[in-house]
């Protein structure tokens, strides 16, 4: 199995990779520390990076950058970062990589807990992981060849805690383990148009 | 009371008229056949509206565009009609207009049954509709003066059968009189944060 894993040398990605180093094929792609260099807010560079890459059998995707602060001070261009990067840029993964997708291969991408379980400076993250797992939810329902789609949903990770504990006052960490669980359940599991949450 | 309301020419904005006249003075809004002109898609066009109407006690919207259209023939430039307008022009209208509400006042949008009840060629419209659902779970937390912000989630409306009945294939439509009664316990209920689904 060939692994198309966007983001890879992020907090989750990290995970992802060696998770799965030893079920699958992986081939890391980024803005930076990777096989393949992609900026996913970027329509012709998500079409460079499929060009090279071909066909794959899975491509996870956990890239993709929100804006967060108050939102008193949020102006509509504050809010263009999470369309253009969480938002759009994980759903052209969708509209411009299928046809690179192998038969009953699939599709995962990174949503999060903030569409679920609000806090304060986080409405712009929200909205772009909301909007992600509705679209996802009526395109499963369109891919050709058996492709699977579907989305991880993860909370603030033990990993992440000491940079974002701040942020997330409250929420019980998600270990490594469970985070890995999840892709890997997208990946394996067969089922689409699904949310896999990890909370 | 006084409402602004945008998009009072359509389907849904005709009916909330008439259900609101004998409780509120109401100030039409809309591309045409309306007291203000606007456009939602412009963020200048938000703001001349708001400069124009000054404070209101209640801001509801039903405009809003969508494409729909076969995920295999979608391009990002066709979903980006959905995010421009139903999904970035309800958020602006947020963003840009909080200042002109009263104190204890509130913002009605409005999202839709396709993001939670998907069908074929909605992805984009399901998409917007998710995206504004989840940046009002968390907006609501953060807006001054007890201004409150909910969303109406309509399914389709025995109004609109001719026209969309062919589309939504096995939904139950809804009577115009339940449209309308979830839009007026937005504004009157003191709720928010909510989603009031008319399904």
């Amino acid at each position: 199995m060939k692994v198309l894993l966007v983001g890879a040398s992020g907090t989750i990605g990290s995970i992802i990779k060696e998770d799965l180093q030893d079920s699958a094929e992986i081939i890391t792609a980024g803005r930076h520390d990777a096989d393949i260099t992609v900026d996913i807010t970027s329509e012709e560079s998500i079409r460079d990076m499929f060009e090279k890459v071909g066909q794959v059998d899975a491509l996870i995707n956990t890239a993709g950058a929100a804006h967060f602060g108050p939102l008193n001070e949020m102006t509509p261009a504050d809010n263009r970062i999470s369309i253009e990067s969480k938002l759009l840029g994980q759903i052209n993964l969708i509209l411009l990589g299928k046809d690179y997708i192998t038969d009953n291969g699939s599709i995962t991408l990174t949503t999060g807990v903030l569409m679920d379980d609000p806090i304060v400076t986080a409405a712009s993250a929200a909205m772009a992981n909301g909007g992600v797992r509705a679209f996802i939810k009526t395109a499963a329902l369109e891919l050709p060849r058996g492709i699977r789609l579907n989305h991880v949903s993860p909370t603030m990770l033990e990993a992440s805690k000491d940079q974002y504990g701040d942020l997330f006052q409250g929420f019980e960490a998600a270990t490594s383990e469970r985070i890995a669980l999840a892709y890997r359940k997208s990946v394996f599991s067969g089922q689409s148009g699904q949310g896999f949450y990890v909370y």
